[in-house]
């Protein structure tokens, strides 16, 4: 990565295995409804057998983020691991597609053993998603995967959370942070799903504290994070914690909190088909408005806009260009 | 396969790489709109990487028949070579799940050489698609995979047209031939592509002549067939060359015609977003009409409905459950 980046993203490269399933789908093959489990490659295959027919999108949650930032006009690139195998090259295509750098060196070919990660995305009829990540090589991104000199000119590295459960991406991490606040560059981290945050809560905090400038979350993955039932309090506790943090709320919209400032931005009003992506595309939405100097009122408005349009179709990448929607939006000249 | 199909398709096991792209992307490409190339390796590659992000859902022309058809509830076989690698176990999952039955051997894995085929469907703004063909393991379906046995009990024996572009499968196709006519079994047989039909005339005609017993085309491809500029002089041809035609006439619906009859069926009403596949499943809910024992009239109605289902949205398998839709409009009760 020779070039500045607005944003270097760094996550699991999946390919999404999305299918509309009943209700009863999630019961009888216990799929927890609405969160990210991780399965191993056997439970993978048996939950694939049991789901109806599929198709194969790109995803992965800082993928999508980098991906709508692509499309935005941002200079944005990703790092995470694929193998080379045809998941692998359809990952890498589409997010390279949309203008975004890929460069991470893929995991080398083999007939057999860990292949590219994927997640497959049961949708329920009410448009939630409850994800099963098959993880394969996108768990060995590493710290000789970063590139520090690419994140000590980056405006911002993006973290995440779901990387957490991988003690190699958390050196990784580790290292990209190092750079990054060595160059007096900035840090964003989402908490990704609440039991991974509870999962990982020890380090979350550390990296919220410490290491992050801007954190991401929605209401209940910053309530597991603070481990109270209350948004309120949580919201708060973010607040004391770190500089700035946007808060999704669903339907509702986003809090965006600064130590001195406190305002709730509205949700843009969409039908919901699939929420697959909906914080990613926030994250991509508020990070544009953020690099390209927008105050924080605007850029919340643009990761909501983001987050609408990812809504109303299956899959976590835009199939609107986002830049026409924001233009429309006058959110765009 | 043990046991008795209503119908079994032969065609070219293919998963579908779907893209939204403007006009200008086409010229730009050397895209020849609204038909199939056939495209090698290096062609493969190079239109891949001037593509935008793109989604794959399984596809192959038969292979969407089948599965329309076993959607809605008919017994329904797919014979076709992938290969064992990601995609051939992504087309194998996606009919199944259908409840098609799928078992003809995968080509071994390997890390080089052929792999299971694709297609780069190019989708305008107009809802015509254009598609461009990497054949890869698919065309080296051959007698050996033909079950005898099976075509010789199955009502219907349904061969995909694109496939005569093989000497291996034309092979195939008559060993399969053979078997049905042999046992007193029908055969029906698409004609894909008008330029499919220009560089395979004298052994489509023959077919159709011949060997089977129903011909599905296309206004273009049942004039490519017979030379001519004249829809009427293309229609009254097949009607002395066949016993029963199901010539689709796009927005307009499709004409059934037999030696004694000849009637227009309307088309179902649908906003076309991508027309890829809408030949496919007119055939399945033709056949699916025939094998239930439905009149012509009711066939042809039922094909029009499953065509108007795929051109509702992006890819050539249905969306919707298609028994549902059948019986919201009555077809099923």
């Amino acid at each position: 990565m020779s070039e500045r980046y607005d944003v270097i993203g760094i996550g699991n490269a999946i390919v999404d295995v999305l299918s509309m399933v009943g209700e009863e789908f999630l019961t009888a093959n216990g799929v927890q409804k609405g969160v990210m489990q991780l399965i191993d490659a056997d439970r993978a295959i048996a939950l694939y057998g049991a789901m109806g027919q599929a198709r194969e999108i790109s995803g992965g949650s800082a993928a999508n983020t980098i991906a709508g930032l692509a499309m935005l006009g941002g200079k944005a690139a990703f790092v995470g691991k694929v193998k080379d195998d045809q998941l692998g090259a359809i990952f890498a295509h589409d997010i390279r597609a949309l203008g975004a750098e890929f460069s991470t060196p893929m995991a080398p070919k083999a007939l057999n053993g860990e292949e590219t990660a994927r997640c497959m995305v049961l949708v329920t009829p009410d448009g939630e998603r409850s994800m099963n990540t098959y993880l394969g090589v996108s768990g060995h991104l590493g710290p000789d995967d970063i590139d520090a000199d690419a994140h000590a000119a980056a405006d911002w590295t993006y973290l995440e959370g779901y990387c957490l459960e991988s003690p190699d991406t958390r050196a990784a991490f580790a290292k990209a942070i190092k750079a990054a606040k060595g160059a007096g560059r900035k840090v964003a981290v989402s908490l990704s799903d609440p039991f991974c945050v509870d999962r990982n809560r020890d380090e979350f905090r550390r990296l919220v504290r410490e290491d992050a400038d801007l954190l991401f979350a929605n209401e209940h993955e910053v309530e597991s994070l603070y481990q109270t039932g209350s948004l309120e309090t949580a919201l708060e506790a973010a607040r004391a914690d770190i500089a700035m943090s946007a808060i999704t709320t669903g339907p509702t919209g986003a809090w965006i909190l600064t130590a001195e400032t406190r305002q709730h931005v509205p949700a843009a009003p969409m039908e919901r088909v699939d929420a697959t992506g909906a914080g990613d595309l926030f994250a991509a939405g508020f990070l544009y408005g953020l690099t390209q100097g927008h105050d924080l009122t605007t850029a919340g408005t643009m990761g909501c806009l983001a987050a609408g349009e990812i809504i109303t179709h299956i899959g976590a990448r835009p199939e609107q260009d986002l830049k026409t929607l924001f233009k429309k939006t006058g959110l765009m000249s």
